[in-house]
């Protein structure tokens, strides 16, 4: 590949398909987090985020449309090793009390990974002049910390539970 | 493996080990990226941000003590494929304008993986009664936030930069 120079419309353009990869990817894994999850209050929390995920898929697609560029994934390394960590915690701490608490671990790493990659692409992205993608990023951004929250008022109560259990 | 119940005290010790090997990894890594910026304030945060990860790995050390469980890491899969993105982009973007900014995203991607993490060990810490492994837990989730908050400045200047060079 001939070397061009690179400029921040490569870049933004890059990350926008490595998030749109771990999207998908997060579509395919929350179904199998809900259906593992032991508190009812979890799975429906997984449930709920994985709808949303499918309208922030859809966000990224007019992301793309707004900046003319073919709508396509590019192999995410972390969201690659992120999910592989939370499926060894599915397998090594299946029937365990603790399952939850890894379930949520798990989960909101996932969600710290789309917070930095949105925050980054909606500060692009205002540099950039793109102010209509400034807003659905930064609409996914703000999706992406409810969830993280959401979770963690979630860890509380069920490692309370599991503590009570032990 | 004969199967146990695990409980939430080896939840606790696996993702200690996890982690670690995140820090040591981090601490290889950031030489790198200080070395690679091509904006002074970005290499001197590179730097300032390696001192204290040394700090973090002690803080870590004390903790595996606390418990009395053996210092030891454990293939985080999660921060190999975060750096490897990293490491992507200072190959692909070297000698761009846009490099810097590439670096500091991949940068925030790392915080954010640690703010979980740290915000994960520090929930079940007190959970479990570990009343001084949930200050040194909060000691470094509060460095690891400063550093995410302090690259998100350099970030606003770098790519004002990249954006009146192109």
């Amino acid at each position: 590949m001939a070397k061009e120079a690179k400029t921040l419309d490569d870049l933004f353009y890059d990350t926008l398909k490595d998030i749109y990869y771990a999207e998908k990817k997060i579509l395919a894994t929350l179904p199998k987090m809900a259906k593992a999850a032991q508190n009812d209050e979890l799975t429906a929390a997984f449930e709920k985020h994985r709808a949303e995920t499918e309208g922030q898929v859809e966000r990224l697609e007019q992301v793309f449309f707004m900046i003319q560029r073919k709508v396509q994934g590019k192999t995410c390394d972390a969201i690659v090793g992120i999910t592989d960590e939370g499926a060894e915690i599915m397998k090594d701490y299946k029937g365990s009390p603790a399952l939850d608490a890894g379930l949520i671990a798990a989960a909101q790493a996932v969600e710290h990974y789309e917070i930095s990659r949105y925050g980054t692409l909606r500060t692009w992205a205002e540099e950039l002049g793109l102010n209509d993608a400034v807003s659905l990023l930064q609409e996914t951004l703000d999706e992406e910390k409810a969830t993280d929250e959401a979770l963690t008022k979630i860890a509380e109560s069920v490692v309370n539970q599991e503590a009570e259990a032990a």
